[in-house]
């Protein structure tokens, strides 16, 4: 984790823009009522507000999945959407609460980078430190801080509450390591994969625009001394079995295998390092 | 799957009708921002939208299931809802995108026979082959058109726009086998087990319009040689193991096991035949 | 199980309180069409119905899971909603329906204790026996009250119908095991694990205002001849793999690993009995 730095602008939302449109995503399951207690506190502050689960059933105390989540569904959400997210290891210690606002919308969360993939995508954003108790639900418990202090901030924030009026300005944020592959020269990119979704779907960091930014048409992925040279636009398209990369719809190439589980066949786990190489146009012209 | 005809009345809902409950059912599970998204289209483009979760925990690619479930539950929803249904193993493809209209409800997915069990049941639809892309999210992407398409198509029509806009009228739509029985002789009916719920519950494709239509008050159900001839009227009433049957919840006979899996004790799958054989009054005379 | 005893008063909750905000907590699971069909049920009768799912996790049938949910979240909601449970294993037999009025909420559900632990904790109820059928959906299943019955009941009760119109009034309810622990000695409480969380916690039936009763500050828990005499504030305060107390979210002792399932650890289950024990001053002092 590094910690990076606000933009020095401060564009406040028009509160016309404001929205009763509250997002959760956490790590609590729905076994247990937990997330129905911060349905409950919500609608005690705002009974109007407009509830949606992105989803409860991040790993425990998985950041990064939770990140990645958020991440590939924000752009959906109207302007003025408030998004918590509570996936929370640190709670009850000394991390920070926060209330970001980027891209129109609003985030709020434990600062342990929940939010620093949309905060590295978009230009400009603004952070709070959250510390105004007159907000909070009392008692705050040491373990809960879902329930007791990102929801029912959440809750006054859709009511209209100013960003500022709930702590001092924050200049830095805990960041998660950056979503930018790195480049290994003219024909080859370093990337990793960053989520592998429930159908065993590898989701790398190659962008379309990584794609489009060197001089060739023919790519082939490299992961564990094997390789990966067949893309699809669609999962119909592929033979049975087969292993193929395609653009994914959160954006990212993602590497899948037809009717199977790509993360089994290939043995590979988040994190794990790849590369993406071009094809030379004279390795193309030689075939 | 055969290709059936629609009516050929045309009967609009009426615009009074139209109301902003958007169901979902999917295969999409919750772990991934999937429903999320679809979720953040809908609400971008009606604020006002109630978004109704019916299922995202179809087994991947199960049409039936999906199909079954929906049949079981739509009537309970009020007139002008609007049913979102993506399993769709042909996304990408050369599928085509439908709206249906039928029982003054509305009905969006790919056209793979999801609701053709509901078409089959009602007296009277009419769908539309829906590629209007004005009206899908950009880029549409090639593996998550319940995001791209049916999302925004479904949040369209709950603003207002008429099924007409959405593209050409269609006469035929794929249909899944249907639920109708055989008739054998005068006593014995031919079905299939059409589901089991999570419970293990098997639900056959015989109702009680089947059990009233034959001139005997004591059936019994024929399946893998084993008889059945055990009827309750609820689970409570059934001994500690029992396999018995019941006219279930959504309309068709089920077979239960109390306490236990009806499926795992009987060894059978979705789409397992069986008979329903009616005891002839002199057999019955005869005990 | 035992019957309870109502209490004289009747203080109906006053209109301007009702809200349409209506809770669901089952044991129905997310994979069929079941919590589908309450809810269009709902929205067929009240339209403008809030619906919040606390869990449909509940193991099948377990009451006990069920109440203590209910127990833990429903003063997180504004004063007028209404909580519909159904675990209900007795479901088509003579188990009666109830309708409960208690700290300004309503409780619709089969009694058979699920509101009990509530009506222990507040002070004064009333409870209507649910028999009025023009509230129910028809035909009502033997199987299916939570469609045909409870939601039904729930969205006529965000309309504004008077409780007293869906039956007479009762003057007891199932009741289950009291929560409350007992006295051994001056230094001594007897208790029960009462549920067992998702995480492996163990949540007990000790408050913070039993650790407040005695002349005490340090206090140990005897489990199964292990004694646990470590207290945190909050899971990052433990050592790895540490057992450990903690006041629980939910107003309760637990005990907690960290990073690590209690239950397993020390293999316990829900209902398993302990002790906490005072340490007395005499012995603190000596060490």
């Amino acid at each position: 984790m590094t910690v990076g730095q606000t933009s020095d602008a401060w564009h406040p939302i028009p509160v016309t823009d404001l929205m009763s449109i509250i997002t959760l995503l956490t790590d609590f399951g729905t076994q247990d009522y937990f997330v129905g207690a911060m349905k409950g506190v919500i609608l005690s502050i705002n009974p109007d507000a407009t509830i949606v689960d992105i989803s409860h059933e991040i790993p425990p105390q998985d950041i990064e999945t939770a990140a990645f989540n958020l991440l590939s569904c924000y752009q959906d959400f109207p302007s003025g959407t408030i998004h918590v997210a509570v996936v929370d290891p640190g709670v009850g210690s000394d991390r920070r609460a926060v209330l970001i606002e980027c891209a129109n919308q609003f985030f709020v969360g434990p600062d342990n980078g929940l939010f620093s993939w949309i905060c590295d995508r978009e230009n400009g954003w603004q952070a709070i430190h959250v510390t105004k108790e007159r907000f909070f639900r009392h008692p705050v418990s040491k373990t809960f801080h879902g329930r007791d202090i990102f929801a029912p901030v959440a809750a006054a924030l859709s009511k209209g509450v100013a960003p500022r009026e709930f702590g001092e300005r924050l200049t830095d944020i805990v960041r998660l390591e950056t979503l930018e592959p790195t480049n290994v020269d003219d024909n080859t990119i370093a990337g990793r994969i960053i989520h592998i979704d429930r159908f065993g779907n590898c989701i790398t960091n190659f962008t379309s625009e990584h794609l489009r930014s060197r001089g060739s048409t023919a790519w082939r992925i490299i992961l564990n001394e094997r390789e990966i040279s067949s893309f699809h636009d669609f999962f119909a398209g592929a033979a049975a079995n087969e292993i193929f990369c395609t653009m994914g719809s959160a954006g990212f190439l993602e590497i899948c295998a037809r009717n199977a589980s790509a993360a089994n066949v290939l043995n590979v786990q988040c994190g794990q390092k790849l590369l993406l190489r071009a094809t030379a146009l004279t390795e193309i012209a030689a075939r």
